[in-house]
């Protein structure tokens, strides 16, 4: 072997013996068989300690470059001559990715400010939880999540949803689409999924990135056509029923007893009722549940805290029908539940010690103010009656009709212009149609609204 | 109308007539298109304010029970009647769940005890990022986690496993099994994938239960056997090369080399290479990764932080070559990323600061002291000279060979009536073989050191 060790050149005489043998064999300087020579007669001719050499020879071994036999020695093992890319030769600062653009007035903007959020009483349960030291922080999670917080989510429903259900029937997850995946796993991917058109896009985009058929129902008269449900051959429908995303409209009583009906017809048909931002009615009570008023065990109620607490909290939650909640834990029961335990354990503490219904009616009170805001906005500029304002009594976004003639895509070019950035009801459309132009989407729950008298002046030139 | 209401009933009087209505219309004793009283009539009637009718009225047409006609009135909207299940009546209290078994000595537990989590650093960590209160925290998250943490991520894998990766090639998800879920979506359900057999169950199972083919490849001299990837039509291999769960064997660095090559031969054929507690070597240098010889970006790396920091944190990352990570963001950029941001920011200075490397080499030096405990508690019991240990150099499980003929299902049942839970190779194995048999596979990181002297007193009694 070629190689000379120097005890003043930066790296270990480990590293420079690993490496000299390493790159020996890999060069095809040693050949496949060939005898090394014994550790101590190494260890003579570098002046090395034998354990030095010892160590190499043995990490070389671990590595499968060498074979050690027994009272005979170290052979170089049937490896193929290659040169190896030295990957750490290239090492650069990582450079920061490419920001997204600023917008003056960003009608898509879900970022919240940091009076959205209870910093302070978060970090405080937090740490209480974390100093507890429990080893139930510790523990490899459940599937479904940990008890405590099942219950705590049980009894927030009985309370604010009126809907009783057992935390045996809860799971939470990280994120509703992640519980989307689950769902696929749980009902198959040869059924036929349908969602809302319009709605929320990414529903759909999951839906058929796990490959599962999906159709996309139109809404008739605030909710899913039935009649489509059943054209299209659909087996689960995925629909917002307390507040459609994005025209918010709630579906009447009377299209959820015909969903219903058309669930209990069939067997093996299901709702999946997305809740999501149900908590946020600004007029008379919450919308009662599709969920509640089942007794055949058809309805998977969904929602997150994503939207009441913040976006980039990641704990949504299902409740399944019993059946479907055993089906789970005997099919899915091997995978570990995706939210941390400490995130867990303090939102259940969140709950049960009722800061979370105080943050909710907090948020509700600074959303309607914020509403509010926006509409004296829109009554206050140039867009004053060339826009009615629909569907504002619930959630974080509702429409604004415009009477113009002007394209969405025309308007959205002139406001990109004004660093405006616009959302449309045909964003939200699948199959496009003509009539559902002219309806502008106002997000607000993330908007500057200093700058809107004058964005919405700009946008009432525009068109 | 026969309803009344009792201003000291206990509910609201706007409870009171919301019910009151509704439940007529579902019982059938107000009919479709009937018209309701005035508001101001039926105030007069029931003896309180216009406002509290208008209220309940208002949110029974909300809910589609009635409809508003400008100017004329109330009517009953097309509801069909029926006895809604009242769900809030059956409100009992939830039964706390029942509890796993619990064992004396469980050499299958990953459970930690408080010595083994960095609480106070990770608290005080915590902390600090909560109460920088920067709106960043509370944004949506991109689909490929935070920035900070991914630079921190390829920060890591540039000093511990010599390999040189952006950023952008980094993808944080909420666990292994969650990125799982990413990878078939993102490489195609019509690929076979090829697992290890033996080898952690739910690899195998999660492409499964995603609609994936899925081959157990056996192993062959320490590595999955090349030629049984061509001959069962393999396109991705899933394989743990630094350390082989359960059996505790490295891939020679020949196998790395006959994998790669057959990556090479054929468009569309991957390595993911899981790197699962390769931190944990406790003899020589850790092992190198396949993904840092491979030139031809055929590798996708894998690793989680529920094995290095607690089973309970949900973090793990994936390292895809280039144009991968393009394909990915293109077609599955729409996913929200599944580790809630503060948790993300968290692990991303406690990686910044060095706290991450001190916890692994404090953990390293504390499973080193572990590992020789449980060794000497087995030299020092009647199961020495009965049991040969193998693959101890590792990880944080190794296994015993016994020379017994009692299979592992009966030494199983008798261990079980001792409180003692054993795990063997031959639950890894899916196609189960004969001479797997009689090797105990020995997970230590959760076990209660105390017992194990008598625990293997115990078994040797057994064998």
């Amino acid at each position: 072997m070629l190689f000379t060790v120097d005890p003043n050149c930066g790296k270990s005489l480990y590293t420079q013996i690993y490496d000299g043998i390493r790159k020996s064999i890999l060069c095809g300087e040693l050949r496949v068989g060939e005898k090394l020579p014994s550790k101590r007669r190494l260890a003579e001719r570098l002046a090395v300690s034998v354990i030095t050499v010892g160590n190499a020879y043995a990490q070389l071994t671990a590595e499968g470059y060498l074979t050690a036999v027994e009272r005979r020695g170290h052979f170089v093992a049937d490896v193929i001559p290659s040169f190896p890319r030295e990957s750490a030769a290239a090492a650069r600062k990582p450079e920061p990715e490419p920001a997204e653009k600023e917008y003056t007035v960003d009608f898509q903007s879900r970022n919240l400010s940091p009076e959205q959020f209870p910093f302070t009483v978060w970090a405080r349960t937090m740490r209480s939880v974390l100093l507890m030291q429990d080893t139930r922080l510790l523990r490899p999670l459940e599937y479904n999540g940990v008890f405590e917080l099942r219950s705590a989510i049980a009894g927030y429903l009985l309370r604010e949803r009126g809907i009783h259900v057992s935390p045996g029937q809860i799971t939470v997850g990280a994120g509703t689409e992640y519980l989307q995946h689950l769902l696929i796993q749980l009902l198959g991917r040869e059924r036929v999924y349908g969602v809302e058109d319009p709605g929320y896009p990414q529903t759909g985009m999951i839906y058929e990135s796990n490959g599962a058929g999906c159709r996309r129902i139109p809404l008739r008269g605030g909710g899913v056509s039935v009649d489509e449900l059943i054209r299209q051959g659909v087996d689960v429908a995925h629909v917002t029923p307390s507040h459609h995303f994005p025209t918010g409209t709630v579906m009447p009583v009377s299209q959820r007893q015909a969903l219903l009906r058309w669930a209990e017809e069939k067997d093996g048909r299901y709702i999946v009722e997305d809740d999501y931002d149900s908590e946020f009615r600004f007029v008379g009570r919450p919308i009662p549940t599709v969920f509640g008023t089942d007794s055949g065990g058809r309805v998977i109620y969904m929602n997150t805290f994503s939207k009441t607490i913040a976006p980039s909290i990641r704990i949504s939650y299902m409740v399944l029908p019993e059946h479907l909640a055993e089906q789970f834990k005997h099919c899915l029961g091997f995978y570990s539940c995706t939210v941390s335990s400490f995130e867990q354990y303090t939102l259940a503490e969140f709950i049960s010690r009722g800061h979370y219904e105080r943050h909710l009616s907090r948020m509700k009170k600074l959303y309607r103010q914020k509403r509010d805001t926006v509409i004296s906005a829109i009554n206050g500029s140039a867009l004053c009656g060339r826009g009615r304002i629909l569907e504002e009594d619930a959630g974080l976004h509702f429409l604004v009709r415009l009477s113009t003639e002007v394209s969405d895509a025309e308007l959205r070019r002139r406001a990109e212009d004004k660093g405006i950035r616009l959302s449309f009801l045909t964003d939200f459309l699948h199959r496009y149609s003509p009539e559902s132009e002219h309806n502008l989407v106002i997000s607000y729950s993330g908007i500057n609204t200093e700058k809107l008298p004058q964005a919405f002046n700009e946008i009432a030139e525009m068109i």
